[in-house]
Formats: C-alpha cells, sequence, structure tokens
C-alpha cells in the first residue's frame, strides 16, 4: 500500500490556502446569498481539484501561489455543478450536512449556484492584478469554458440516460467524462497553461487528467453501492433509486437472468422503492461481479493515465510524484 | 413623438447578425439541452443589449462586426438570466411562449441556463481569435463578470423585498439597479472597453446607461400594471401576485388609506388572489397616483442619463445620437 502522507499534508495546506482565496472572492450583499453559496465549501471537501490545478502548473514552473488563485476558480466552478445538482438529483445531504436547496430553498440554490459560477471566472481573470499575461489569462479562460459547457452537457446526458432501460458501456463513459474528467482535466491544464506549457505537453497532462478522471469517477459509482452512510456523506443507494446508469449498473444487467433484470429496473430509479429492495438490488449486482468488473476496468484507465504522466518532460519532478499518488490515492479501492 | 425608424431598422439589422453569431457558438450534443437553451432566443426579443453593445463600441471607433460578437455575449448573459429568473418566479409564459421550463422540465431549464452563462464568456473570449488584444478581452470579461455578480445579488435582493410588507423607495432603486441597469451598463461598456476608450469617457457611458437603465425598468413595472397581456407576453399582474415591491406598490402602500393598504397587502404575494381582486388591486394602485409618480422618476432618471451621455467625447456622432434614441425608445410611456 501506497503512503500518501506527503500527499495529504500537500493537499491540505493547498486546502487552506485556497479557502482563503475563495473567502476573500465570495463575499458581499445580500448575505443570505452569500450565505448560501459558501454553505458546501465550508462544509468540506478534499480541495483536490485547486491541488491538480497547483501541481499541473508546478510541473512547468508555475509559482506556487498563482497555482493556488487559479485553483480556487476550479474549486468555485465545481462547488457551483455540485448546488445545481443536487437540486436536479433532489440529493438532500453532502459532505455530511444538508444541501443548499434543502436549506435555504430551490430559488436561492439555483441563485447560488450562478454566483460561483461568476465567481469562477472572476478568480481566474483577477490574475490580471498579479502580473499574469493576458494572453494565457484568456487561453486558461477558455479551458474554464470548456469545462463548464461540458459538466452541463455530462449533466444533461446523465438525466437523460438515467431515464433509457438500455445504456451502453460507451455511453457511459461519455457521460462521466464529460461530467467529471473534463473539469478534473481543465484544473491540470489551467495550472499548465499558466506557466505556458508547450501544447505538446498539455496534451500529455491532458491525458493523464481524463483517464485518471474516468477511474475516480467508476471508483465513486462503487462507493455509491457498498460504502456506509456516514462515509458517504450522504444516504447509500441513492444513485440505484434515482436510476443512474452506471457501469455496475449496467454490467449487472448485461448479466442477470431474465427474473434479476425484472427485480433491477422495477427498482431502479424507482422513488418509492424501499431500503429493503435497494439493498437487495445492491447484492444482485454485486453477486454478479460487477465490482470485480469495474474494479478492472477502473485500473486500466488509471494504468494509461500514469503512463501519460510519465511521458511528461517536467521541469519538477516532486509535483509529478505527487501527481502519480493523487491519481493513486483518488482511485483506490475503498471496500 | 421622436421618429425611430432609423433605430428600428438598424436594431433588426444588429438583431439578426447577433442572432448568427449566436447559433454558430450554441450549437452542440445532446440536442435536447441546446434546444432547450436555443429556445427563449428563438422566440424573439429585440437584442436591444448587443445594439447597446455596438453602439458603445462605435462611440469611440470599435468596428461594428466586432461590437456584434461581443453583443452576442451580453445577449446570452440576459438569455441566461432569463431562463433561471423564470422557474423562481414561477412564470409559464415569455415572448408569447411557455417558458423553458415549462416545457422541458426544471431540471433542464437550469442545465439550459448554466450552459447560455458558460457561453456568454465563450462568446467574449472567442474575439481572441479576430485579433483583439488579449488586455482588453480581459477586461471586457471581467465587466461580465461584474454584471453577472450584479444581477444575480439584483434577483436574490427582489426575493427578499417581495416578502417584506415594508420596502423603501432606495431599496427598489438598488434592486432594479443590479437587476436590470448593471447588465445594460456592462453591455455599453463592453463595448467601448473593447474600442479602448478612456476611463473618464466609459463612466460617462456607465452614468447613462445605469440612469437609463432604471428608468427603463420603472417603466417594465407600469407595464405589469397597465398592459394587455398580449402585448405583455406574459399574464398581465404577475407582478402583483408575486408580491413584486414596485415604485408603484412602494408609493401606493405610502398613500393608501388603512382600508386600501389592507386590501393591497392581502392581494400582493397571494398565489390564491383571483383575477377580479389583482384587478381591484391595480385600480386602487392607479387611483392613488402611482403611474403619475413613476412617469416623473423615470423622466428624472432618464434626462440625468441624456445629459451623461451628451457630455461624452465621441468619433462616431451617428452612434451618439443612435444611442439618444434609443434611450427615449426604451423608456417611452407605452400607456
Amino acid at each position: 500500500m501506497e503512503d500518501f502522507t506527503d500527499l495529504i499534508n500537500y493537499a491540505k495546506k493547498i486546502a487552506a490556502e485556497t479557502d482563503k482565496v475563495i473567502f476573500e472572492i465570495v463575499s458581499g450583499k445580500p448575505k443570505l446569498l452569500y450565505d448560501a453559496s459558501l454553505h458546501l465549501i465550508k462544509a468540506g471537501g478534499k480541495r483536490l481539484r485547486p491541488l491538480a490545478t497547483v501541481l499541473g502548473g508546478r510541473l512547468f514552473g508555475l509559482k506556487e501561489e498563482i497555482g493556488v488563485k487559479a485553483g480556487a476558480a476550479v474549486e468555485l466552478l465545481h462547488n457551483f455543478t455540485l448546488v445545481h445538482d443536487d437540486i436536479m438529483d433532489k440529493d438532500e445531504f453532502r459532505r455530511g450536512v444538508p444541501t443548499v436547496h434543502k436549506l435555504w430553498g430551490e430559488d436561492i440554490a439555483i441563485l447560488a449556484g450562478d454566483l460561483l459560477f461568476a465567481k469562477a471566472f472572476e478568480a481566474l481573470l483577477r490574475l490580471a492584478d498579479y502580473g499574469i499575461d493576458n494572453e494565457v489569462i484568456v487561453k486558461a479562460a477558455r479551458e474554464l469554458c470548456w469545462a463548464s459547457v461540458t459538466v452541463a452537457e455530462g449533466q444533461a446526458l446523465d438525466l437523460s440516460l438515467s431515464k433509457l432501460e438500455t445504456v451502453t458501456l460507451d455511453d457511459y463513459i461519455e457521460m462521466i467524462y464529460k461530467k467529471t474528467a473534463a473539469l478534473f482535466k481543465a484544473s491540470l491544464c489551467i495550472g499548465a497553461i499558466l506557466a505556458k506549457a508547450p501544447e505538446e505537453e498539455i496534451d500529455k497532462l491532458a491525458s493523464y487528467a481524463v483517464n485518471v478522471g474516468i477511474a475516480f469517477q467508476i471508483r465513486d459509482d462503487e462507493l455509491g453501492l457498498v460504502a456506509d452512510e456516514k462515509k458517504l456523506g450522504k444516504p447509500v443507494f441513492s444513485d440505484l433509486r434515482e436510476g443512474k446508469k452506471t457501469v455496475l449498473v449496467i454490467y449487472a444487467l448485461s448479466k442477470a437472468s431474465e427474473e434479476e433484470k425484472k427485480f433491477l429496473l422495477s427498482v431502479l430509479g424507482n422513488e418509492n422503492a424501499t431500503k429493503e429492495q435497494l439493498k437487495r438490488a445492491a447484492e444482485i449486482i454485486i453477486s454478479l461481479g460487477a465490482l470485480d468488473y469495474s474494479n478492472k476496468l477502473a485500473n486500466e484507465f488509471l494504468e494509461k493515465g500514469l503512463r501519460a504522466l510519465d511521458s511528461i518532460h517536467e521541469v519538477d519532478s516532486e509535483a509529478k510524484a505527487l501527481l502519480r499518488k493523487l491519481a493513486l490515492f483518488v482511485t483506490k479501492r475503498q471496500y
């Protein structure tokens, strides 16, 4: 087992610095709106995306301090998507606390998300005040735009896949690429762009990010099936209740007997499914070998991502070593 | 009565060109999401904000073509706010068609708004591909950020004022400054920024925009009380039903007898108010002289805005003449 101590300590340091930047940027009136906007940020989170920005920048010589300021932008964008997704998914808990719409109502939650979205761009554009070239700021902001568009497309795909009976593995991978991996990619590439890294090196970093991002989401979907509620910070089996077509569900449906399939489809996306039925559905999915399959799949993506990382010509080998650990950390088996 | 023919013809030309830019930028998959995002844009609208960007730029020598491309950004931002506001206000019609959430549901409407938001920034940042200096692009994008933040604050204020019994004129003016005038100001200033206008000229243009924007919103609030449903494109009296504290309501409450006040407060913000009760409330508000008062107030703001415009040192006097007409056009009495 890998020793993650140095990564975790560095992550904590970057998280604290990122939060300082965020609290400075996200302040204003009316108080209600700003309280709602900061709620999830104050509730916790590992700030792995800003960490990725800092390390992606450091690889090519960007000052950590600038990486943190840019990292605040991707963390703000991430939190914006969480606030809006929670409304759509009707999730009541996140990071162990009630969601924004649960506490302030949907109207303020929509606005809080919108505010965080605007503040994400503000965080990046403010780099002009710190002597960063306008050319790379524009390039970085375009990367943030691309991620925003792609994440919205991914969420729309996710909503539509939930309503389909048959979803292919390719559909699922495209969806999690857009919904999860795209922002992880942007987080890293924004750091590299600000460091003025060569295009071909940015492409390799993007390949690392996309593959690790997909592997991470597969692991996260596993957690939705096997983790306990406390660890998850939200009700277990909510993916099943919402009818999410994770790789586990896709695999299980392809291997299930007619009877099992009928039962699974009667539970998936059924708002009135009982806890017992959800538990039974999870047992069937596991018994069909879905976790072994997803484990294999996650490892393939992880390996591909690590190979891309290895091929990068970096100027900071410590940053590269930390990115290797970050990949292992976010994709480690937690069951 | 002013002859608006030249303004209207120019507005139509700019609208057609803006739409071309918007349709090019807002395209992709899933189709559902992009259809929902383009719905209100296809339903009509005068595109007065892009027109403002073009004219604000032309004042200081910006090419019309670049003004149109930047104008697409403010129109996209405007439509994003309409889609999200309609969800919050539970409005079912806009521009004579059902609202986005009414046709596609709230989830897709939230996402469609988010997508338009991201595309607004994309439209501005793309100017880098047309030889515009990165420095002014960053400055213009910061202005768009400021507007996004301010509009969200304004909408939050609007929601909270609706729930209060006592609202002052200052509260109302602050709210419509943020909710309406801020984006009109950004629309004009983005044009001037891209034209590299001097700071003091941009400040004068901002003063024109803010004052005309406030006058426009006062007129728009009047329409909610007196226009017919067909002209309005949405149900009449919806402001009263939602309990919006417009200048008309604030004035009427300050002049009403105890009995009238009691009746007005029982109808304002009451979802179950009948059409008859709403009509009676509107009659009371009008009988108390609210329209005379708002008319006077709108004219004061308009005059202040026109004085600011007069003081600008422009390079294109036709653009200045059109901006004068634009101010008169958006603030003309329609009852």
